[in-house]
Parts: structure tokens; sequence; C-alpha cells
């Protein structure tokens, strides 16, 4: 079937609006390890896709799947093995506070279930977000994800603060947190919680100052506020520094949020959190999540965090994508359309400018489809869409950075 | 290890308040069919889950999974065949009217994005249910769950319905929707939807006098509200009489929530939807669900759809649930404490009541806990907790209702 066909067929079954990436859609049929290949038997570096981990239909992974589907899967109303070995391998790359686990199908569920576990706990409704942030697509958390407009408004319950970059002064960024606090006290409201991607991913990837979260954790936490922090991006050893995003910072989480890569690709999330809040939240709410934590799920969880280990990805990270980094610095020296990168390890952002100094979108977006026609999947992100966004599946090598600047370098050549 | 160790870990790590079912919880390690096997090797009769659909650890299901697992499993976001083959299918069941699809990952989602599509495609704020309801557990759709007390509160822009019994009025039963409509009009609200769970089975299953559902629907459209039918329990053929519970009734709906069974286990479920609706909420929101519709969940789904066709399996429904009422109601002479059984198909309720016809969930309580040990797998619903909840994987056979009858004819001799 041609691709036209099937974008038609698309349009009639899903409606023409259900988001595609490129100009021209891609129709990709098969992925292993860092490579996809399209409909035409073309081969394509993957340098984008998160939610495959440990690589595209990474065999342990399919193993494990495989088996527990072929043994059992039932919900959590049933004691079972499996969700406690996941839980307990889970956890034990946490601060020992962050004890415990409820599974969830996707990031918007964990969302969810932080923040009804955050006002239930503290009592408070008020919720402060930063002013370009995406957490989830139910209508409590569209409405406080301020990267997108809603048909709902914003909830007048939300605050937002805007993230600093490297330069600025982080008490005085920090004080953001407290013109929020105040804000919501003015309309008789406290925090319930601060919510932090810790790699700042939709924001474009800043680089905070030193000592800005923490400052924000702690003026949060007097007013009577929890930290819950989204590992969604950043999670899983992905920066090469830490295990999780929030570990580069020194404040420990009340509540973690965990979606996409957890399964590399199956529906899994979660939070993971203080023992105490579980607890209370449990005696507060029936909560109960039919697919949650289901035994299939936990297997390829768990396999997962298996192939971390045992490929040390998170090692493989932090040298390759030292690499990855200064390669697109030296990249800069060589066109002036490339700001400064930003990010860490397998998670990079590269900022596209005019003469100016101003974002220059267009030139991103045209630099996506140029790496595409170069066999190389990337996408974009940022306020202005104008941040190159590099995040491939973790068993990236060195010869594949290499491959993907190479085509970054050819492509602004064929811009310039 | 011991079920107690077991406990002891499960407790340490998902918390002591995480929902298990029985006094002495069961600790299932296989599945095959309509049967599961415990830690101790001994075999027990399903006839409680419906997630496993087309029975446990279907060999095609299973297969279709780990094929496609090893394939490719990204997002909607590239053009992918698996998705439009299973959208075709799926809508073929359906009135040409419910000709597009959104799939996500739980049923919580499903609710949750008919809700946000009916609000925005109507302006309008109301959200009519019934009184003892469940559509999910998200802060917005368990505040309108009147099953449960929520920590939010209920939300203000709910209205609720009484379900009618048989006996009743339809007119006089649809009057309540002309009293919710017009509360919220006091309120300054109209409805944006009314919420039915088409075989009322949180409700206890109450079997609703013709007509009622029709007449209530024609009232919510009337003041502007759509009508969402959600499909979770009596869906994918269980009735036996319709693929469809909403089929049983002279409506078609706006908006259909789809879950539980849809995947075997597989986290997937979505919104069947009238073409318009689904394109004019792409047009006010971006909508995008990582995991739904992802090439795996698809191949689960289809699967699924195959069983059910090759099966037989809503024949079979039919069938056996015809057979399984009989033996209810012959039962219900033998033993005082058994009240009309209501339901459909592979969908039974059987009430339980002193003497004075007052609901009595001890026994009810006593008769789960009592088949379980003659190895019977059942639970209970209802307002009162007091009907007994019969709803097995649907390649149930004759064989499997005799003996679910006689372990429950012998469980009433030894409660007498």
């Amino acid at each position: 079937m041609s691709d036209d066909t099937l974008l038609e067929r698309r349009h009639r079954l899903l409606g023409a609006g259900a988001p595609l990436f490129y100009d021209r859609p891609l129709h990709l049929v098969r992925g292993e390890g860092v490579r996809v290949w399209d409909s035409d038997g073309r081969v394509y570096l993957d340098a984008y896709n998160n939610v495959p981990h440990v690589g595209h239909c990474h065999p342990h992974v399919v193993g494990a799947l495989a088996a527990q589907a072929g043994r059992l899967n039932l919900s959590t109303r049933y004691l079972d093995e499996t969700i406690l070995d996941y839980a307990e391998a889970l956890t034990a790359t946490f601060d020992e506070s962050l004890s415990r686990v409820a599974l969830t199908c996707s990031g918007t569920e964990a969302s969810e279930l932080a923040l009804r576990m955050a006002r239930a706990c503290t009592g408070n409704e008020g919720v402060i977000v930063t002013d370009f942030c995406y957490h989830g697509n139910s209508a409590v958390i569209a409405s406080l994800s301020t990267a997108y407009e809603v048909p709902e408004g914003r909830d007048p319950r939300v605050r937002t603060v805007h993230v600093p970059e490297a330069d600025a002064d982080a008490a005085e960024a920090a004080a953001g947190v407290e013109a929020a606090v105040a804000s919501l006290a003015e309309a008789g409201m406290r925090p319930a919680a601060i919510f932090f991607d810790t790699i700042f991913a939709t924001e474009g990837m800043p680089q905070v100052p030193p000592g800005y979260v923490e400052r924000a954790v702690a003026l949060t936490r007097e007013a009577g506020g929890l930290y819950i922090a989204d590992e969604v991006q950043p999670g899983l050893g992905r920066t090469g520094d830490a295990m999780w995003g929030h570990r580069l910072y020194d404040a420990v989480p009340d509540l973690v949020t965990l979606g996409k890569p957890l399964g590399n690709g199956h529906p899994l999330a979660g939070v993971v959190s203080r023992a105490d809040l579980i607890d209370e939240f449990a005696g507060k709410a029936m909560y109960f999540n039919t697919f949650g934590g289901n035994p299939v799920s936990c297997a390829a969880g768990h396999a997962v965090l298996e192939v971390i280990a045992q490929e040390r990805l998170m090692e493989n990270a932090r040298r390759v994508g030292a690499r990855l980094r200064e390669g697109l610095f030296a990249l800069g020296n060589r066109h002036a359309a490339i700001g400064a990168p930003r990010g860490r390890g397998l998670f990079m952002g590269v900022p596209f400018l005019d003469e100016g100094g101003v974002p220059a979108p267009a030139v991103t977006g045209a630099a996506v489809n140029g790496m595409r026609e170069r066999g190389v999947l990337i996408s974009r992100t940022g306020r202005h869409d104008h941040v190159l966004k590099i995040r491939p599946p973790m068993p990236f090598s060195a010869a594949d950075a290499d491959q993907l600047l190479a085509a970054l370098d050819e492509t602004l050549d064929s811009l310039a």
C-alpha cells in the first residue's frame, strides 16, 4: 500500500488532526537497536525516540514480555511476585525515603496520581509549574501543562514560574516561587506541590543555575507543598550522570513520576513515593488501576532495568554524550546558526538562531527535515520550537554520534 | 516464598492499602483458558475476570503481541498499518456514524478523553451520571464516579440520576434527567454529556425498563449534551446479544469508551467517536497519547477481535449465559437467600437478601469466600455489595457453568 493511501486511511480512521512527524510523514515497519527501517527498506539512525530506551525491540525485553504474557496476566488484586521483584529493583535506584511504588499505564496517569496524592495529603489545592511545561493529557494535567493552549483554559489553582538560564542568579530566579506562593495566598490557597521535569525538556533544556531547584523546592515546602519530580524525560540514566534527573540537584523529591521509557514501549508508568504519602492517600481514596502493575508490564519494566545494568547504558550515555556534546560545540564553530548546545548525556538540545541571536524555528524545521533526508531521525522542542532535540535510544554508540554529527554538518551546509 | 512473606513484601513495596481480593489473598501463578493455578498448584475456575476476555494467555493474542513486539513498537507520530487495520476492524462493529478511533492505555484515559471532547465540542460543562457509577480514577473522572467517596469531593458540575429497576415506569424514571438538566440550569450550566455504562455494572445490574435509556439520552440531547456509552464492562459481545451494550437500546451514542477486555490484559483502551467530534476536538486541543495506538497494542487488540469471531464467543456467551441464567433461577428455588438473578449472557448478578428482602452483603461475602474454597473465583458488586458478580472469560463452557452452579449450591448449603 502506498504511503498516500495509508495517509488517506489514517485520516478516515483517526482523523486528520492526529499528530504526525515530518512534512512528509514517515512509514516505519521495523526497528532494531538504534535503527529503524521504512516501508521502502531504507534505514534510519534513530536519534530521537526515547521510548525504546534500551534499543528498538531489545530481545531481552521482548523475551520477558512474551514469556510472562504466555504465563499469566492479571490485575494486582491477586498476590504476584513479578510486581514485587520489579518494585524492589526499581526503588533500589532511589533515595531510601522513596520506598513505595504505584504503577500506572501512562505518564499522564502518573501525573494524575501524584497530584491527587499531593492534594489529598497536604490538604492544599495550589500547583506551581513552569511557564512552558508538559506533564500529560488528562483535563487536570493538560490544564497545568503550559506549553499548550487547552479548551478548558488554565486551572485557577495553577501558578507558573520562569525557569532561569545558567547565567541567572539562582536566588533571584527562585523569587518567582515566592511570588507564586504569595499569589496563591491572595486567592486563599496554599501550594500542594511544585512540579519539575528535572531536565526541563519541554522548556527547551535550559541549564539552570546551581541552587535554583533546591531553593524553589525549599520555598514550596515552607508553604506546605510537596516536590514532584517528573522523570519521564531524564530518567533511567539518560543524563549519563545519574539514574534519575533529580539526583543532579541536592533535593530529594516527595513523589516521582515515571513514564515513557520505563517499559521500552510497553504502556508502563508509575509513581515512586514516600511510604507515608502512599499510605495516607490509600486511606482517603479508593485507587485501583486495572492494568497498572500487571505481571506482563512488570516483566517488561524489570527487563529494561536489567539491560541498563548489563549493557552499562548509563556509562554509555555519559561517554557518548560527551563526544556528541564536543562535536556539537565544534559544529557551532563552523555554522553561525548554531547557538550554545545544552543538555547532558544522551539528551542534547541545539538552539538555532538568526544573525541577531533571535530563535530561528524555520532553520530548525529545515534541519529536522534535512536530517531525515540524510537518514537520521531527530525532532525539536522549546518555547520557540527552535531547539533541535537529540534523544536517541541509549545504546547509541560513538560511531552513531559521528554519523549524526556528519549528517548535521552536511545538512547545515546545504541550508547555508 | 510463602504467601505471608509475599504479603509482607507487598505491604512494604506497594503499601497495605493497595486493593486485594479475598480475606486471605490468592497467589496466582499461571492461567490458561478459563482456569488459573495458585502457587500450591491448585486449579480454579475463573468466573470473574473479564480482562482476559478470550481466555487467559490465549495463544493467538500472545503470538500477535510477541511478533509485533519483536518487529516495531513506536508511537502514532509515524505512519503505521497495524493501527489502521485494527481501527478498521473495530469501527466495523459499530454504527457507521461511529467511524473514528482515538486509542489510549486505560479506561480512565478513555473516559477523560471522551469528556474533554464532549465539553470542548458542546461548549457545555455539566455531566449527568448515575448515582452509583464508576468510570475511572483520574481527578475529574473519580469526582464523577459516585460509587466511591473521593478526597476531592463531588465536582459541582455533576448531577446524578437514579437507574430504575425493570418494574419502574420508564418515562417517570427519565424525569430524573429533566431534574438534573434543570438543576444544572439553575447553576448556569448545560449538560456536556450523559455517561452510561450500558449494562449498569457498578449499579448492581438493574434491568432497566424498555425506553428508559432512549428517553434519558433524548432529554440530554435536547439540553445540548452528548451520549457517552461506557462499554468497558458490557463490550466485545459479553451480553451474548450484541457486540456492544448500547446496541441493546434504540439510541446510537456520540462517543463510546472502551477499556478492560480490549487487549486481553494488554493496556489498551480508547474512544470510538463520530467523525465530526474527533476532528473538532483536534482543532481545539493538542491531544497526543505516547503509548496509545502503538503497533503492539493494536496487534493485541486486533487478535482479540479475530478470536471472538473465529471461536464464535458472542454466540457462546448467549448459549452458555442462558444455561447459567436458568441454573441460577433454579438455585433461587432451592435457596431462600437468592433474589431474582439479573444480567445477560456471561455477565450475571445474583442478589442475596435476608428474610425481609433486605440486601445481605454478609451472606454474599461468605458466598464469595466459600466459592473460592470450592475452586471457583467470583466477586460482588452493587450499592450494598450484596450482588454476586459472575463475569468469566468468554470461552466459558456449559460444563464450566454447571461446575459454577454446583459449587454455588454446595456453598449455600454450607452457609444455611
